[in-house]
């Protein structure tokens, strides 16, 4: 019987920091919170908690009832740790569009259309003037950098500009230098697989009656990845075949150039068709997409609106 | 093509005053919105705006695609203007439970579990230091005496009593008597039909797959109301007849003694047995429910964890 502060599942940097800097907020304000992860840490989080010398948060693989939890960085259930529907979920900070939640009674909920969770978090500090830790400050700091691919997504606020400029001299770093170093040690592939390849940050959606997946991996080489497109496509049918998906999707993202090359396979190609406005063959499975670095601005609302028009 | 800051069908005070205090609010900070309503004005909100000598929001039948809507005091769809599902909701301020709603695109959403959107509203500028008019504190006084039946209602924080009693200061009345004034000037079914008394502050919910209404009527003398019970069902019956609803329920709510006389109708009594723990017998057509004076806090919640149950 705990309560959680807890970011989704796969959990990227904003997941992981901003929940550890509410969990110090709501703690600040005398509740009894624990920052939680239902995920992996990915390698750029790793770099982020080492970098400031902070634990990660406890893993927690179901919650259940009696659990309360607060949800953080995502507002729908496909996405939350197992065992929500047992638990009760008490408050909600979010920065995504509303995806259907349903609560029995009513709690606080606050939803901002800024680029990052951890702007919303660190200004809910900033306003009340409590003072703010060195590595809290790093840590939401390094969400921005990583949600707003440092300030270059269309998902990018001035808001967003601003409390990281703030938070970079609490932080004590420099903001620019750090950015890249972020955002290096979470890019190249390394010695992942393809299926960890097409599993970086993927979250569950449905489009109208299509159950699709989509992924993003952002990189420097985008080439490094697209070399490897037959073996992503045959794990992406994997893990459609074993989890009853009908489209997944893979944004390999370019930071650099600030572009996208989408990797697909699945029954509706016709969805992508329509939300992208492109020519989809049946053989086609990848489309380039310039200028598009954010699924939440530039991919979920088009693939949103298509389901609705065919 | 206008952006409406609006409130639910068959509005309540709150849901009239507190869109008006929210556009006053946007349109202070540089936003181009109407007030609007989308239902008939109650004689306890026409009691309030002639008081402070302010107009009814501009009457809306239906939005369309191009309008765009601030939800205030409702998300959810069921409840909305007409058409809402081609307008683009932009905003939501609330406190009610999420009930399910779904959008496109990330929007500012502020819900806080207190007594009245008033409240929320009323603090979103006494926060921010604006200078707020005497007529809108007025109203969105109004909003929160009607809503907590005069802090009465288990829903009242007290949130809801220190921005009631700054708003009074400001607008210049005593809380108290106008508190009384205002709730007499509601309460009493005069000449009122059977239909008209069950389809005040009247909204649909679903429960599992139970299509139910609940409205609520609050009065000073329930007698008068419950010696008309047998029309009340007739009415019902016809309501459910022409909508397909199964269950209709009214609440008959004592604001003196602090009670509730639940008068239903409909197919699935059992759904009010299993909230309530109550015997319910197929003649059964009325439940006393002391201490119950609030829906969204006693009536809602156990109807929505019960249908999880049976």
């Amino acid at each position: 019987m705990s309560t959680y502060v807890i970011g989704h599942k796969n959990p990227d940097t904003d997941s992981i920091c901003s929940a550890i800097g509410a969990a110090k907020f709501f703690q600040a304000l005398g509740e009894e919170v624990t920052a939680a992860r239902c995920g992996e840490i990915s390698k750029e989080t790793a770099f982020a908690l080492e970098k400031f010398g902070v634990e990660a948060p406890v893993f927690v693989e179901k919650v259940g009832a009696g659990d309360k939890v607060i949800m953080i960085d995502h507002n729908e259930i496909a996405q939350a740790v197992d065992g929500i529907q047992e638990a009760k979920i008490i408050g909600l900070i979010d920065h995504h569009r509303l995806g259907g939640l349903e609560t029995a009674d009513p709690i606080p909920v606050t939803i901002k259309p800024v680029g990052c969770t951890a702007t919303i978090i660190a200004n809910m500090q900033l306003h009340r003037k409590m003072e703010m830790p060195q590595d809290v400050a790093g840590l939401l700091l390094s969400a921005i950098i990583s949600d707003t691919v440092l300030f270059k997504s269309p998902t990018c606020t001035e808001m967003d500009k601003k409390t990281a400029h703030q938070l970079a001299d609490i932080a004590g770093v420099d903001l620019q230098a750090y950015g890249m170093e972020l955002l290096k040690a979470g890019a190249g592939v390394g010695d992942m697989t393809p299926a960890e390849i097409i599993k970086t940050d993927s979250k569950p959606f449905t489009f109208g009656a299509t159950k699709a997946v989509v992924s993003q991996i952002s990189v420097m080489d985008p080439k490094e990845v697209l070399d490897m497109k037959a073996q992503l496509l045959e794990a992406m049918k994997a893990a459609c075949d074993a989890n009853g998906t009908d489209m997944y999707m893979t944004m390999v993202t370019d930071i650099l150039n600030e572009s996208t090359d989408l990797v697909f396979y699945g029954n509706n190609k016709a969805l992508i068709a329509e939300a992208f406005q492109k020519e989809v063959s049946a053989e086609c499975d990848c489309i380039n997409l310039p200028g598009v670095m954010s699924r939440k601005k530039q991919i979920v609302p088009p693939l949103t609106e298509a389901a609705k028009r065919i």
